[in-house]
């Protein structure tokens, strides 16, 4: 029955199980795809959240390129991968979109080791092109027949990052079939910014002149004076021919990358005419497509930063549905308020956020301050660089950079900052396993890669209060000062006066004599619950210190271990190796003691999206894990 | 004496101090202080060598940039820095220079640690608009009165880079007053490549109509018609205005930065009035200055590749010194021919450097199969996601990079490559201390970063041997697989037929019962000749295992430690904090064991330059430092 109805509701989605399906259809029924493939997007996400407005933008040229290509055997590259539901959708994912980044279910993102149709990690911006690149490459030099159409698909905040200049700086040098397919809503996640982004809207101005530069390339290739596909080549339409009509250069066309467009992304006949004139023309192209982000959906086109990830909604009204559970604020606008606060009254401050304004809450500060705050886009290398800049001339800058993508800025924080001990403090978003982006945007090796650099400070808040006080404290450090927090709400709200603590120096949370729990970050609060119940079990008295720093680490908490003498559990939102764990059994060698350490954490494996319970269950550091790792060592023979 | 031959060999040089000194000088003077410093370089490099060619071609423009900017109050960024030794003889440092790259003299890079005239880290490319524009954005937000110009010197390699591009994308976002001076000689370290490169020689060819554009924007600033600090504003010279000259619109004003030139980066007078007339201008503005790398040494002239850095040479002949010690290969050279064996068998591989073709030896590669040889040029991201790609589709590609260099692609590694297990070989050349180029340079992170990476197999060669057979192993394994080896010769010359190795499988050098010492790659040689030497001293035994793998880690080695149950000594040209040894830790106490392990490495602080053994020494892995341990152990009272 449900499926019948779901074949009422969608007569021709409901039909089409891969593209062959939908490449059998006349080009006039694709609208009416489009229009089920949106109607199956609202309805779905509304009671499965995920994603919304970007693939919302983006229907017309999913359907486009599936259409016109042949998938899976032409590679269509999504960069980021917010803007391709209706791709899985199309490609055989109908069914079970509804468990869409839910453990075991679909992942949120492209991803190749769930189909074939998916030929590339998406997660982190900017990366379509140089991988694109390399895929028509290798059709190209291993001769395959027909050779092998390979499509980037990226945004024009994903175009500003500097790897996807990279690519495109790289894209002539090759002999390569690349399309580039810019998907240019004005958008990234907030508003967007940057000159390139200025650039494009005057793309968009000019374009009378590039649709005339447009249909004199169609004319030379029609009649056969461009160089064509297992076509003699009589003409090239180069700069020189172009500089007929004008003396007019494009960015891309200064890099040797043919520029068409831009055209309108929601009209679907034209796409699907310029995808199918330019799709054999040899060498690197770029086609400029002008969407709107939450196209056909009247709430999100409103205000598409809001709908980029909703939430639950309800599907008629547009009205998105709160959590009616009360909750300890976000960690994030702890962050955001203290930042305004301490910037206040320290006009030193400068906050740095990478495309992240509202995700970081530094939007708080650009409110505030707007002077002093800057978006400087999918740039998360610039952003640290360009702190450490600040931080030379005497200002102090706080960075703030989702974890996952501050592994972007790796060699950044070393060269630019950790080297000369410049005082930029690095606040770490969305640190430990985020719940269901997945494997991409887990923040789980940040103390891992942190704590090996020479001069770094690295703390991790176990509550509110915490995060607070270590911002407080940050403030006053003359040195690189990384500040790890979780995604999501708090355990509880804020109480204490903001003060700063020792650098260095973790906290006793409760003392005992029989084994060591050591915790860092919110983990202690399940920790200290399954203490409580292991001590009344198991008869015996454990001492749980929260670390709070992880590097310098409390040389007392060392001290203090080796002199009991009893095993060490350690707890971490975190890669076990190289981790937390690992440092505290560095700090036990170097002190003599043989203490047995077992050491909790994220295992040596990508892990997969779910909620962040099932998760923490799944690598062996919730409750159950900690009470199972306790039990172990109080009673070996049971363990 | 000494001193007076000086003076009358470098009349004006010598009498210059500081910048003040120079700025005293009539402009007149000046190309006398160029060719003295010309000729102080020639003399100094050739008897202690460094960075030759770079700087010989930056000598006109670093005379004009002290004379006509206040520094220090002005500030210069250089990038990289290999063209930043005349600023450091031009800055209080000409007594010192020829303790250049030395321990305790001079570093072969801008350090702010050395000099205030140093004003940001440089040796990793492409930071120095990032680093300039936060340090303009600091002075403008402070409201220094006069306002601070920053300059940021960067070659045309460096500014295509990543972070170039995002520096340039992000320049005229903010209220800034930075001059970015584009270096161009046409070179990296080896030719330039990209499609950047080309635009920027076409820029060339298009002076006249540059020119033009020049005088024009001069005539509106002389009368008084465009913006211009402390006057009143009547008209910018904005892209509207330049149309009247010219629809051609350049890609530096694309990213709304004014850009100037192309200039003759050699002809002073010109130079001079350039600067001084766009220093004023407000917003971000480029000068471009065309440059011939080693201008004014016929040698260096006509193969500055080779003159890069050429070690010790005869100043009078131009003749480079060869060292007469007869040495094995060097390991680059060792990965280069091998990889060209493999790839005449096998055709899916394929080579990726990124600008250091010579540095790698990848040009042996790309002599035999031009085709399958890709550099990427300084894009080390890209390189890597580009890698992702080929291997997505079927190649097996060898990425050769730098250790410090791979830094920037650490997230790359991580998302375009590891979480899809892809098949890509990292070969990280320059692993462990470098020497002379210091603390940018050192590649000893790469270990504790690419450890915690799920899936990654790393590894590491005792002797060049050993490096064939890993690239052997590497070639037939489907995974994600680093090779980490050091700068310079080998110990032994090339003995055995290559040989896979067994992925995970360390190897006994030695057996002994008291104590075992673990080692990871070449650095085997030292711990050896130390365990016999001990051995006789102390009469005990000692067993000595070679990890070869880092990851996996052979779980057999542990296994025999548990049962020995006797002390560890570990040795690794690499940090202590998160690398081998620790890694060591982890797996003895995942297998329970408590023996006593002795950590030697890199120690957690920025290693300055000097010579490899010097560094080995102060970081305590040298023979002595093996010795000291192993005695402390045997010995403890004496120890």
């Amino acid at each position: 029955m449900e499926k019948e109805t779901k074949d009422d509701k969608y007569p021709l989605l409901s039909q089409i199980d891969s593209p062959a399906d939908l490449r059998k259809l006349p080009v006039q029924e694709l609208p009416k795809v489009c229009s089920e493939l949106r109607s199956f997007l609202i309805n779905s996400l509304s009671t499965h959240p995920g994603h919304f407005a970007s693939s919302m933008g983006a229907v017309e040229l999913t359907v486009a390129l599936h259409y016109v290509f042949n998938t899976p055997y032409d590679r269509i590259v999504w960069d980021v991968g917010h803007q391709a539901y209706g791709h899985k959708i199309l490609t055989g994912r109908r069914e079970r979109f509804s468990t869409n980044r839910t453990l075991g279910g679909l992942s949120g993102f492209p991803s190749p080791k769930e189909s074939e149709y998916d030929t590339f990690t998406a997660g982190h911006a900017s990366n379509s092109i140089s991988a694109a690149l390399g895929m028509t490459v290798a059709s190209s030099l291993q001769n395959e027949t027909p050779l092998r159409n390979v499509v980037a698909v990226i945004g024009d905040a994903s175009i500003s990052g500097g790897l996807a200049f990279e690519g495109l700086n790289n894209a002539a040098n090759a002999n390569s079939n690349l399309l580039i397919i810019l998907n240019d809503n004005d958008m990234s996640i907030d508003r967007n910014v940057g000159s390139l982004n200025s650039y494009l809207a005057h793309l968009t101005t000019s374009k009378a002149y590039n649709n005339l530069r447009y249909k004199f390339a169609r004319f030379l290739r029609k009649n056969h004076l461009v160089t064509n596909k297992g076509k003699g080549m009589i003409m090239r339409f180069n700069n020189s021919l172009k500089s007929l009509i004008t003396k007019e250069q494009n960015i891309f066309e200064g890099l040797n990358i043919r520029y068409f467009g831009p055209f309108d992304g929601h009209d679907l006949p034209t796409i699907i005419n310029v995808l199918n004139e330019i799709k054999d023309f040899s060498g690197p192209r770029i086609l400029h497509l002008r969407t709107i982000k939450g196209k056909g959906y009247e709430p999100a086109e409103k205000d598409p930063a809001r709908w980029h990830a909703p939430g639950r909604f309800d599907a008629k009204t547009g009205k998105i549905i709160k959590d009616s559970v009360k909750k300890a604020p976000k960690y994030q606008d702890v962050f955001g308020e203290t930042l305004v606060a301490l910037a206040e009254r320290n006009t030193k401050i400068v906050g740095v956020t990478a495309a992240m304004p509202s995700g970081t809450s530094m939007n708080k500060l650009e409110k505030a301050f707007p002077s002093r705050t800057f978006d400087v886009g999918i740039s998360e290398g610039h952003a640290v660089t360009f702190a450490g800049g600040m931080a030379k001339e005497g200002m102090k800058p706080f960075v703030a950079i989702y974890s996952s993508f501050l592994q972007r800025a790796y060699s950044h924080i070393i060269h630019d900052v950790a080297i000369e001990g410049l005082p930029v403090t690095f606040c770490l978003d969305r640190a430990g396993l985020v719940g269901e982006d997945g494997a991409t945007h887990h923040g789980v090796f940040d103390m891992a890669y942190l704590r090996s650099i020479p001069g770094m400070t690295v703390a991790s808040p176990r509550s509110l209060d915490m995060l607070r006080h270590l911002m407080l404290t940050a403030e006053s450090f003359d040195g690189p000062f990384a500040i790890r927090y979780p995604r999501g709400n708090g355990d509880s709200e804020l109480s204490e006066e903001m003060h700063k603590l020792p650098v260095g120096k973790g906290e006793l949370l409760k003392d005992g004599s029989d084994m060591v729990v050591l915790t860092i970050g919110p983990v202690a609060s399940e920790a200290r619950k399954v203490i409580d119940r292991a001590e009344k079990e198991f008869g015996i008295s454990i001492a749980h210190y929260d670390m709070i720093f992880l590097k310098p680490m409390d040389k007392e908490i060392i001290d203090r271990i080796v002199a009991m003498n009893v095993p060490v559990i350690t707890v971490e939102d975190g890669v076990v190796d190289g981790g937390m764990g690992s440092a505290v059994l560095e700090a036990l060698s170097e002190a003599g003691s043989d203490v047995a350490v077992h050491r909790l954490g994220v295992p040596d494996r990508f892990i997969p999206q779910g909620k962040p319970a099932e998760l923490k269950h799944l690598c062996g550091f919730d409750e159950e894990g900690i009470y199972e790792a306790i039990a172990k060592i109080a009673n070996p023979v049971k363990g």
